[in-house]
């Protein structure tokens, strides 16, 4: 297709301007957005991506673990297409934004081809992926994970961090199938997917410091997480336990995160990548009191890289240097396994053809983590591309202009018109 | 009296054993103790005191705020007269030893005294006093600062930290006079009061590691403490945020608590009394997740001396260093006003009755704080007594033998006898 019929298309901005409107009414829980894995919120806005689907008339389809498909068939149907996704849970009193904007671009995008009559050479699917957070049930990437029979069979056991129902019985409550995690069903065939592309908001203040609407994703990071630590000291009088009789949780806690601090910072100073965070900490409510020593911790340990040595390296310094500051304030750490996701690398071809579409081009690593880790593991080319968003995500200040979602909607758009077949 | 009476008396330990096994069992919650400040479990405690005193012919008045008073009449009654006292209120899943312990030594002296047909030489009263620990109102030695009128009014809007009904409330619901907090009214008459004396289990492990059953007080650590203190950051996203740009609550909070307990450490070396603790630490359940830089912490700062001065200054520096720390990290702490209990000197004369008493003398500051330093503050000459106890207090595993508890009991009762009028 000439570049001068691409040039005149656009995404359909009213379409994802409604579609935003509407994820955010339906979806709100007090301050933030709550679109827990696999419970009402996320299946509202399965709901409302699937109507919208059905209103553009696309095929859809929803697979054994509630993954949604809305396909625009192109001239070819035999030839293996192209998916545009993302998911549409969130964290906790999260944003509108994370995930949800990768699966409305792809709508909007498939929108716009449609009202300028353009068939794309082959499929283009809008993947709609469940379940990416793992702040609901303990890891993450179950939906794309388990589209390509991924899954450790055990996480059918993991309970949800809120309401403590098994992966397996909260399937089962939607009408969907945990056998095809069991045996570890393949619900995507690799084979028949071209690409993946993915379009989400930066979750981090890169864009909005540079001033650019967005970016090209070279790498994503990968995560080794403590995800259940605590420590383990013993219960006594805040006034009349002396230090050296002390078996206190809280100040071991304290020595050991600020230990992993100065790691971080050592390794920032050597050139490699790196973030630490400790997000959650906290005594237990039914046992703590202003007056007494505390015998217990609970924390996570959330350390991500590009390079699984360095996610390594700091998972071995946090083990040796819970043992010896254990020994040094008589308490125990029990840190736990950790869940690991490894880093994934984008595929050069589509960074590039994506570096050619943009105006101010601009290459950045992922901080996070996404699905397009999942596709770049079985071997799909895979791209993604970041929009600017303010206060980062995670949280319900996230801040994305329409303007910018449409310079990476506009861009993936030209990308699937211009695919070098 | 001649000594050789004296010494053929002997407290009640039958009574009290009876006495801590009904407490225990009246009171338990769970794994632990909770006679909750003005509530259900320190009324019960109060209830089974009032039993046992009306059963001993002792005559009993209950004051304005609920404190319990049980009267042995004295030979002369318009003399000064004697108090042994305690609280019998409990941190939540505290243990049955701490303030219980100084009550029912009291009602097993007399019982001790009745028995062997002695009369004391002046009235002597076994005071059970009401909300001494500050777990469940922000403000200590409520009973026996109201009892001298020396609360502040305000404290009557303090809300319970579990159930947020005020101090004002809860004392109406138990048709207690509020009024007299609001006065400042004085339901004792300190010039009434010849000594004041209490026994109370040891809270730290000194008597333990010294295989003593029991000690001499010499003095009472005061309390400064931030009770509510916060950090204020931003949440972001854990793997997209760098940490140049972040305002992580947990890193900062843990900057704040590990340079604080390098401050200790620097005091303990320069000779000076203290102890510090942070009991209580939380990141905010509704927000937190472990993919989130933190945006908030709440967490209290317990600082305790013999000395005013080096209070003053540990929290100066705290003050300064969360200052610091918070341009430092970009986070604001609000670390709020101390609540402050001053030290307190016991009565040297009364210090020394004891010490001879004593087959094995032995003397101790107090870390925790007690209603005695109110008795010595209004200038009452004020006495205690530790009794060894194993695994610290202000916890379910609180362990006393009631072979030290008499050792301690033993003491007090001849020191009424050999009161040296």
């Amino acid at each position: 297709m000439p570049a001068s019929i691409s040039q005149s298309v656009e995404p359909d901005i009213d379409l994802a301007e409604r579609l935003f409107a509407d994820l955010s009414s339906r979806t709100r829980k007090g301050v933030g957005i709550e679109r827990d894995s696999y419970g009402p919120g996320e299946q509202a806005a399965h709901d409302l991506m699937r109507a919208a689907a059905e209103t553009l008339g696309l095929e859809v389809s929803i697979d054994a673990i509630g993954n949604l498909l809305m396909t625009q068939p192109g001239a070819a149907r035999q030839v293996p297409g192209i998916l545009i996704g993302s998911h549409l849970d969130s964290v906790p009193q999260g944003g509108n934004y994370d995930g949800a904007a990768g699966v409305v671009a792809g709508l909007s995008v498939l929108s716009g081809l449609r009202r300028a009559g353009l068939t794309p050479a082959c499929d283009v699917t809008v993947m709609a992926i469940r379940a990416e957070e793992s702040a609901w049930f303990d890891v993450s990437y179950l939906g794309s994970g388990g589209a390509f029979g991924l899954l450790d069979p055990n996480c059918l056991s993991i309970r949800r961090s809120d309401n403590g129902r098994t992966l397996e019985e909260t399937l089962r409550a939607l009408k969907l199938d945990p056998e095809a995690i069991r045996e570890r069903r393949r619900l995507l065939d690799p084979k028949s997917i071209r690409a993946y592309l993915e379009l989400h908001i930066e979750q981090g203040p890169t864009l909005v410091e540079r001033g650019l609407p967005a970016g090209v994703v070279t790498a994503i990071r990968g995560c080794k997480r403590f995800r259940n630590a605590r420590c383990l000291g013993r219960y006594g009088h805040s006034g009349a336990t002396e230090r050296a009789y002390r078996q206190d949780a809280v100040a071991a806690t304290v020595a050991l995160l600020h230990h992993l601090e100065s790691v971080w910072i050592a390794q920032e100073k050597s050139g490699a990548d790196l973030v630490f965070t400790s997000g959650e900490i906290y005594t237990d409510a039914t046992m703590h009191a202003p007056s007494k020593v505390s015998g217990e911790t609970h924390f996570v340990l959330d350390i991500r890289s590009v390079s699984n040595d360095t996610m390594d390296a700091v998972a071995e310094e946090a083990r040796s240097a819970a043992k010896r500051l254990g020994r040094e304030y008589r308490v125990r750490f029990d840190l736990g396994d950790t869940s690991d996701s490894p880093p994934a690398l984008m595929d050069s071809r589509l960074r590039r053809a994506l570096m050619n579409l943009l105006v101010q081009p601009f290459e950045m690593a992922s901080g996070a983590g996404h699905d397009a880790a999942t596709f770049a593991a079985v071997g799909i080319p895979s791209a993604m591309i970041f929009v600017r968003n303010d206060h980062g995500s995670h949280n319900a200040e996230e801040s994305m202009e329409l303007a910018d979602f449409a310079v990476g909607a506009r861009a993936l758009q030209r990308l699937i018109l211009e695919f070098p077949f």
